[in-house]
């Protein structure tokens, strides 16, 4: 049996690369295509190879294979998990196929990389955590696609915060605001029916913004009051007009477990605003602020010195010192998007190669699922406080320099 | 007698400026003073004179009476307000004061200029619009120094909405962010006890931030959600430690009549946010955003054109066709705080000359305290939504052109 | 004789106000009267009162007297400097008026505050800097308004370079831009003539930027290389089209003493940018950045501590410890242009009480005219380098906190 | 033979892909690799294969080409570029090879892209011009590759432009500003030494800023006024110090056929500037403003409507209809540098399918090395200025839609 966490039977003379199937070739598997292209060029992991990419339309599928440089097509998920060739499945696929694809992975052996949402339910999500944990103790990997994590300079705000520079947090302001929904007539899809999306701006981008919250602070959500609204209430469908039923925008005021208070405002109708996840962290000596339209920047006020010479500092976040940046360009070149979906596969990579387990874990995917779920609850209930189920051990300890 | 609506007697031959009262001689009352000491140079409104300033230390307010440049000084505000040559009453004590004084002012005949809030409570806010609508009908006017409304940009602002140019408003973003609490260590002021500021943040700041998402859109907040938080809890007082009885910060979700939401956020411990009230506006069709600390500037989206070519613009609202700005200087050549002021005595001696009723009127300001009372109540009950009551008349419409 | 000094005859049991005359009433005399009405309330400084304004339309004037709060009008600049009750002459008009109305005045015993520039020619300034010499040995105070260093953000910006925050400073990029004149249809005026103003964008606002670089500095200009451009070269006169005989924009390579290297850009037809005085100067340590447009920002970098987290930092100056600021308003409260000629005045009025002679000096102003002849000269040949005469002090030394 | 138009022979019944030669493998090679390595799967182009990469050091090179996925390494370029199954020879070596592997590579009917600058000396440019010239008669294509015209933001800025959004341009203000000279302590290497560099910032930022200036406006700069100067003469060397033998810093006034002015400043030593290349445009109608540093944003305005909204906006430069970016990823997720190499080779190998020429052609690239001697001849001559040998046909016309 090919060993998970070296690619290679152990006698082998020479490593035999990691095999990956991808299941998925849209949005997502385009921008995880890019990453397990290039991140053997600028990052010192272990060899992969493109082994199969799945999809449901063979045609389609083949011409992925092609333009993205995966070796074979397949049809059938479940054949190009169980092949022996392929050691890591990296699933792109909806939310609502996550869980089966990812527990039948998993009991063969294979690394599990899948895009968040963790999965479109709580039990759904309860049953993939019980798989990824079984899992690990044999030595196979398991993460959620949170990727924004691997935003280098949020990956650098959070090791600012973990070393005590903004003193304890007090507030924090995030919103993930987009505007591709502002036009009424802009046409029904399945990303606005509950059956197949499961939620709307909440799932999609609150579950980062939330994500985001937790990760910086290393602390858990522990009560929500929410509210959530639907803006357009019909849009045009195939066969005439149709309800939408997920929301358009969701406002969330959050509890920390230690004591801060986050507002989350995510919006698929703020007008003007493209991809706009702006983060404000406000500490008892300093404050952080970030957004991801801008995203090679950090800006950074410390409340230390004169008064007279404080301010919010943009931090260039290009220097070979901060995380992730010594693999690609000098100072002042920024890098893109994409390159945090290379960053994950770097992280990912890493803990298969040297067993520390992957984060975010499938855990913190249900932390995130039981969120969103107590915000809902709380929608539902005319905005009162709804506690988070706690069961879930607390997300991560913030580790040190994890990422440098 | 002397008519309130000319400031002379009907066969004078030449016209008597306006004698002002001023209560009060503090950070309101010097801002104040420099309006009143300006507002005659650059802008065609009646002549006033600054008659008399009230304070309760004599020594204090003579010398403030010589330095703002006041004929006279008094400890006696209910003489200073009788006397035969006041025809105004602008009235910058602490709210607890604003009932009694502008009561008897508009008793005694004399228009009314009031800081925000109108007052603590919401029955002397009630008994100030009783008497400001009778004495209404006696031509005496009668206003609440919402002075933010008086910002060109924001004037501009809420022109560009009432002619339609961002479509109808669906969301509205505010936050007014200070960092003069940070420090855990600062003393004990009045500002934080119950008894004699009322509430904390949510009074002196939320205040604004509603005024402005009902001056702009035009429309009454209806419901909210509300949670507030003192974050430190004790401060050290004269006598030692003393607990902190208001609010540090606030966050409200507020819908609006006809549908928009608004987020409200305030907190005096946003470190390294001096003075941070900013603005953004969602609609169908278009897009604003503002920020107090630049406060000449003004964004505007507008979705129209080729979507390459779209992108929120900078204003730099210092045009002579802009709001209040013909009476300053060239374009480019920004003006700063005090000068809202100014524009707000522009406005309120124009509606004394003119007869039409000043805006903010008492029952704008009743209405903001009505928010405020549901914002605390909903706080109160685990954040669920309160509705406000709406027994007040709307806001205001929006008028044509009327700071043009 | 009144004393220059004290505005008081030595036995006066209380002081007379320094009586002010103001020769000009358009927008510069606009600018001064907020100024000389202003100061008093928010500064420290002797008393003042405003005597006479002068212009040479008696009806306009007198218009000017009333709105402006001046207590006379003439139409007699002679008459006006002699009035006995007048200790300071503050000229507004044209600059070739400035010699002659500067050495009158100054002869006769007053106070001289001269707008920018000194004056048109090279032999008009030199007499009135011999003029001021002998009238400072008798205590007569003179200055010449560059308002811009009055801006808190760079007298703030001078001391850290003064300091030494940014090490010996090699770089220095200003740019004066501006577009009122970039449609080629706007009528021919006073100031695109050469007879009447001297010269264009260059005289203008090429003095501002280059009295900056001297001032940040404490270093003169030594060597220019300029090249001058009129792009529209006809525009409509009273009497059919006319030819523009000034520069509509200007471009300076400047070497300063110690090496440093100053770039000066200048146009009156920078589409879209309305009045940008921005100013960058890199030192070997840090660097500082500034705009007129945000007047209250100034953006310090510092060349210290860890590269990852370096970055300019935005300080807001509003702060009591900023330069002027502790007269205002609290922090985050921004002030305007207008301020700038407040702060002169302070400036000014404290010289007249302390004796230190003001600054900047007529020699500064001098100096700053020698600099534009030799940029015109360059320009003449083909940009050809051309010293500047040296004959003059330096410019002044930094002294230690001077505006503090 | 291999017909360089196709990458196949005439009869093959399936297309062979286009063979690659890559000489050199540093910074250049490294971002030039990603770009091979990417543009198939992103833009419909013709298939290449990446034949070799070619270095000195056999280990380096080697290792090189395992990791950026070369499929063999060679220390041997001339054999390298006459292999039958290489069609591009991409050459990324200093400056002072390009000559010779270029001219070799053409003879040899290799299409050749070349790094900028396209050689030290205006002789080897030449030469090169004229074997480009000949090779283009047999179909062999040749582009230098200045990249920055493939930010996404610049193509779409000179469409603009092209199509009068701007009206004629007046003034350019280029600033290319780094700092990672501004240590005096920082080693002597090859770049700071004439013999290897043949420039320092002038040839190698000064180059984009101006090739962007006449790519910008499809005009050639006609006259320059220079001045260079290297503010550390002195630099630590393997045996001691060692003089520094270029500019640390360039400063050029030019104008532009037609009769814009533009002004290029570029320095080294712009203490906290990290990559900024700075461009504004200023037309009779319109402006635009760049930062490479946030390249994915273009900043335009218009000088149309009510002046009262008028402003510059912020175009995010990741819609679908934006030059480039319908290869990538939804609106506002951002691209990096390195994008710029993927745009240049699909744009290098549709000329090669399509048979028009690539542009920058060589003779491009010849034009603005004769603008770099004229800066250098006038900053000898006291900065008088010199013209640019006009020989060379005008830059090109600006086509339209080309990269639409």
């Amino acid at each position: 049996m090919t060993s998970p966490l070296s690619g290679q039977a152990p006698d082998d003379p020479a490593p035999r690369p990691l095999g990956v199937a991808m299941i998925g070739y849209a949005f997502m598997g385009k921008a995880h295509s890019a990453a397990w292209r290039t991140v053997g060029s600028h990052f010192d992991v272990p060899a992969t190879a493109r082994r199969v990419i799945v999809g449901r339309n063979a045609g389609q599928t083949a011409e992925a294979a092609a333009r993205y440089g995966w070796e074979d097509s397949s049809t059938d998920w479940r054949e190009a998990i169980h092949r022996e060739d392929v050691d890591i499945v990296d699933i792109c696929t909806p939310g609502y196929l996550h869980a089966e694809i990812a527990i039948e992975a998993l009991k063969a052996g294979k690394h599990v990389l899948v895009e968040k949402p963790l999965a479109n339910t709580i039990a759904e999500s309860t049953a993939m955590v019980a798989a990824a944990a079984e899992a690990r103790d044999h030595g196979v990997q398991s993460m959620v696609g949170f990727n924004y994590r691997r935003v280098p300079a949020l990956a650098h705000a959070r090791q600012l915060i973990a070393d005590g520079r903004l003193g304890a947090v007090r507030q924090l302001r995030i919103a993930y605001l987009q505007d591709w929904l502002v036009d009424a007539a802009s046409p029904m899809t399945w990303r606005l029916r509950r059956e197949t999306a499961g939620s709307g701006a909440l799932g999609d981008i609150a579950s980062h913004a939330l994500d985001q919250a937790q990760f910086l602070t290393g602390r858990n959500v522990t009560e929500v009051s929410g509210r959530l609204r639907t803006f357009v209430e019909e849009r045009p469908g195939p066969d005439g007009p149709e309800p939408v039923t997920v929301d358009d925008a969701a406002w969330i005021t959050a509890e920390l477990a230690g004591g801060a208070v986050a507002t989350v405002e995510v919006s698929r109708m703020a007008t003007g605003v493209k991809n706009g996840l702006r983060i404000e962290v406000f500490g008892e000596r300093g404050a952080l602020r970030f957004d991801l339209e801008n995203l090679n920047e950090l800006w950074l006020m410390e409340a230390t010195g004169p008064v007279t010479e404080q301010g919010f500092r943009r931090i260039l976040v290009t220097e070979p010192g901060h995380p992730y940046l010594d693999a690609w360009w000098p100072q002042g070149h920024i890098i893109g998007w994409e390159h945090t979906f290379t960053h994950q596969l770097r992280d990912f990579l890493t803990s298969i190669r040297t067993g520390r387990p992957a984060q975010p874990s499938f855990e913190a995917g249900l932390q995130i699922q039981r969120v969103l779920a107590a915000v809902e609850e709380s929608a539902a209930a005319k905005s009162a406080v709804v506690q988070v189920d706690s069961t879930t051990p607390t997300h991560s300890s913030v580790p040190a320099k994890e990422t440098a």
